[in-house]
């Protein structure tokens, strides 16, 4: 129903040794990839590709990222994103994002908060120039 | 003087091939890692190394992070990165930065702003817990 | 057995957008983490959390490593990575990898070889000098 | 002339602080990134703009590296990346790389070997078929 928001959809990811700093814990841009690969996990979710889209021109763009961080997240430490739809215009989505400590030294923990997000895409052609969003995206209202 | 900005600092970055995406762009998690070198050589140039600090036990964490992006930067492109202080509290840092293409294709370009962003940081020791910032640096008004 | 060789291992990752290139495929870096990757879950499966050593001051450092690309990874391709110890001395070990595409454009696929390598591991303490594996890697082969 | 070896070209970088991870040490991973950042220094320095050749539709993929890693490099370490022109065949590029570090801690230091390594290149088109090195490449034996 259009104006009402989206569910929530939960993705895990681990944290790799790979997106650790020197102060031990994951690094700040580590979040950035692990938004992103939850929108897709939720538009996938949806029954949209992203990659589908990709192939048949539609890009979606990052235009605007504002992250809170609110506690370190350890190496190994299995993260749930939480990601919803917060609002979708004619050509531009917009996503909330949390993401949740749920296991951390090899134990089940109760799901401190790490860091919230909310992420603005724009769509677009190849070329570059702003586009509509594909009809499917806005009947599933899942991107 | 107490209150008055900090002048802005200038590096440069050419945009790395492993930086960039299927869409033939610089990745927006690719901006998250210069600005954390821009305000680290914002540092050096203010003669404070940010390596000296971490010996010393004195870790700076991003704790907000709002970027905003204007246009695309392409492989191979040369970035000017514009930082400066916006704001020291007692244990706590807010940089502004903006991101322009100087060069691309081999060729000179005027400038065209590809992103600008607001980062805050908190000084926490080796604990995690929050500290004041360092003599040095609030005497500096540099970081 | 000793002698014997380690029975082989499978972890699944999906390829990523941030890990691809303009190319249109997976970075060669990015495989450099999914085998780091690879080899931890390994380790976890043999019963020893390479999070829990580095805790306890045993550090495993990468010294050689060599890397075959057979064809191209892309985006959203789910991979499997099997992984096995190759050999283990006093104070390095050795694992074998090889990357296969299981799905590629939401279909499964016959396994496509996309990578295979070769990587050894040096055992150090927090002083970066070598020391010898701890006796539970040892016991379980299983690094 | 044909068959003698090329001459060294070196590129710098500073070691980013989300190049290195919890061993308070660069990534392995972060070398290839330099190594592919020095490769194409070398060709710009040769006269060839690797991002043209792109453009062009002629891609240089990794087919093979071989990474030997000597000696750790940290945070903010300056380290200068020299690379040549191994072998050119019909399709195929190889080079040799030799990394180490010329700063440390703010101090000059004496060129400590960090890593060596032989990275080869094949050339393909947009299609991903093997293709004849092309002929500037070739004139300039400097890719």
């Amino acid at each position: 129903m259009p104006g009402e928001p989206d569910q929530w959809h939960t993705t895990r990811v681990r944290v790799r040794y790979c997106e650790c700093d020197p102060m031990n814990v994951a690094h700040h841009s580590s979040y950035v990839a692990w938004f992103e690969l939850a929108r897709t996990e939720l538009m996938r979710n949806r029954g949209t590709s992203y990659a589908d889209l990709e192939r048949a021109g539609v890009l979606l763009m990052v235009t605007h990222m504002d992250v809170r961080y609110r506690s370190p997240a350890a190496y190994d430490d299995v993260l749930e994103i939480h990601t919803r739809l917060d609002h979708m215009g004619k050509a531009r989505l917009r996503h909330r994002y949390e993401v949740r400590v749920v296991e951390s030294g090899g134990e089940a923990v109760g799901g401190r908060l790490t860091a919230e997000a909310t992420i603005e895409l724009a769509c677009c052609g190849r070329d570059g120039r702003p586009r509509p969003l594909p009809g499917e995206l806005r009947a599933a209202r899942g991107v």
